[in-house]
């Protein structure tokens, strides 16, 4: 997943550092909590914990869980947990699909198994997912146990199927779908709902949130997906055109595909699947898919699912939250400029 | 993790086929659970995690927590989760695992990874540990949570640390002991401790039975590893010397350095670590170790923690059931010969 860099000057930067803000005193304790969870006794379990924790993400998610607690009126307490252990279950899954995709960079670094290898990895996200658990558990909230182990099933079930349809020509936009809410958007939706349900929300109000986070996780994946044909390695943290030489079936090529000339539809799939792919071959898909709009399609869905998620906030309570969180949708799409 | 053959016609395999016999009704329901869990849209997840499934491991974890269960006098209700729940923690666990270890063979059948790749493997294996908390948390009971949560954070913690103590020849016993206690003790301490508080037990019974688990295991894994060098590769299900291969400091081998000769070290140094070593290499570290009664050693402590498991059961409710799991321990150690 891309990240910005914290000195864009956009509008939508300013959301989210407006979110940052907003959250500090809850975010101190989530990220005393993290740092105490990630701890072992086994030297490379916080070696490598902290190295991918502490390597410059925003954590988004968790700051969402705690702001949704908030807009209900309780940030502490059970939520703090709620919050490390949904990063906890992010990093796990970073950790795991590094290993899968085989990806060399996150966040602008080598990526963890780069440096202590696949092996320790796939253990150390064990070990995150273990503890995710464990924070769970203290809060002695078994609803809201329920929306985060649900939503680590479906995660893993997502990835599968995005790997079941690695350089399979036949995607259809809605097996994309699919893929992107399972191993994405499921998490902000859990984010969002425990962060209500551990603020005391009511059936709407929790409701609301879970709808909030889904669309907004969407809309982020959308535009994830887009950058990785339009960012420049720099901004990205990764290599720009790597999930065409993966072979992941995303919308910009699943609608190129559709849409392209036999001769066109040779060039993409020269590349597509071809780890060693030129970037003159990805400028030239990235040539065919302006061609034939696909990512500016691509950045219109993510559009529409970001009006749905400011619109899921009119069942919130209103004020000063709910309007920054309205705002920080706007950085899930913003962020392409 | 070895699996002797149904037919063998030892003491111990009868204990086990009592202990079937005993659990059948339950496990009637377990397994249908299991089946169902394992289920997802996503093709590749149930084909993937009921090749694993059904090639015939006995289900010894499942089995002892609804024997815990009814020993206390309730084995159905949560017990039948928690006992599905346990064989999905120890699936993922072998599916992980395979891919540390890059295994090829279990359970007698090429390993999952060597059928579908090490990515789906690892992508499945976190679909089933996700599922596992799934079926925890439906039956609400947030300390049996508790027990199984910290021991899947402790199993993980406890490969990474076998993980970096691999070719480590400055292993000290205590170390291995850690690392069997987390790897392997502590499913077993967890499968029986939720069996029995799911069905009933006060806290004098739970504690009985989380160190009869504890020990069984310790047991369990301590004749595996002394049947990595003295088993045939036909009833292993895997091949034997595996563990030399791969570098893993387990007793037999940590005794024998300590013991050896300059010469001998440089025939177990030769070996250890080299995926390549021949089998005549195998056998002459067995031989070493032989020499030393390192193998011999390791049994008797597998003795000792076995008799440690029986005496735990004097403080559960006296009758048939515990009978039969004080000769189950027997499985453990008898196996062996």
């Amino acid at each position: 997943m891309s990240v910005v860099t914290q000195s864009k000057p956009a509008f939508s930067a300013n959301a989210v550092d407006r979110l940052i803000d907003a959250t500090a005193a809850d975010m101190a304790k989530v990220n005393a909590l993290i740092l105490a969870r990630a701890d072992s006794h086994v030297e490379m379990v916080p070696e490598l914990a902290r190295y991918l924790i502490e390597s410059g993400g925003k954590r988004l998610r968790p700051m969402l869980t705690v702001a949704a607690a908030s807009l209900f009126g309780k940030g502490t307490g059970s939520a703090i947990n709620f919050a490390a252990a949904v990063e906890f279950m992010h990093n796990a899954t970073l950790l795991h699909d590094d290993v899968v995709d085989e990806s060399d960079m996150r966040r602008g670094k080598p990526a963890a198994r780069m440096v202590w290898g696949n092996k320790a990895s796939i253990l150390v996200g064990d070990f995150l997912l273990g503890q995710a658990f464990m924070m769970m558990v203290e809060t002695g909230d078994i609803a809201a146990l329920g929306v985060l182990s649900a939503a680590s099933a479906a995660m893993a079930e997502g990835e599968v199927f995005q790997l079941a349809k690695t350089g399979d020509l036949s995607t259809t936009p809605q097996d994309y779908a699919e893929v992107i809410r399972a191993k994405t958007a499921v998490l902000f939706q859990a984010a969002c709902e425990v962060g209500a349900m551990s603020g005391g929300a009511d059936a709407p109000g929790r409701k609301a949130l879970a709808r909030y986070g889904l669309e907004l996780g969407t809309a982020f994946q959308l535009v994830d997906d887009v950058l990785d044909y339009r960012g420049e390695t720099d901004t990205l943290g990764k290599n720009s055109g790597d999930d065409l030489r993966e072979g992941k079936m995303t919308l910009p090529v699943i609608l190129a595909l559709a849409d392209a000339s036999e001769a066109e539809r040779a060039v993409i799939t020269g590349a597509l699947g071809d780890a060693e792919a030129s970037d003159d071959q990805v400028r030239s898909v990235v040539a065919i898919m302006e061609r034939h709009d696909t990512l500016g399609r691509t950045i219109r869905q993510a559009h529409a699912h970001a009006g749905a998620a400011r619109d899921a906030l009119n069942a919130a309570p209103a004020g000063a939250m709910n309007a920054l969180l309205a705002d920080v949708v706007e950085f899930s799409v913003m962020r392409l400029f």
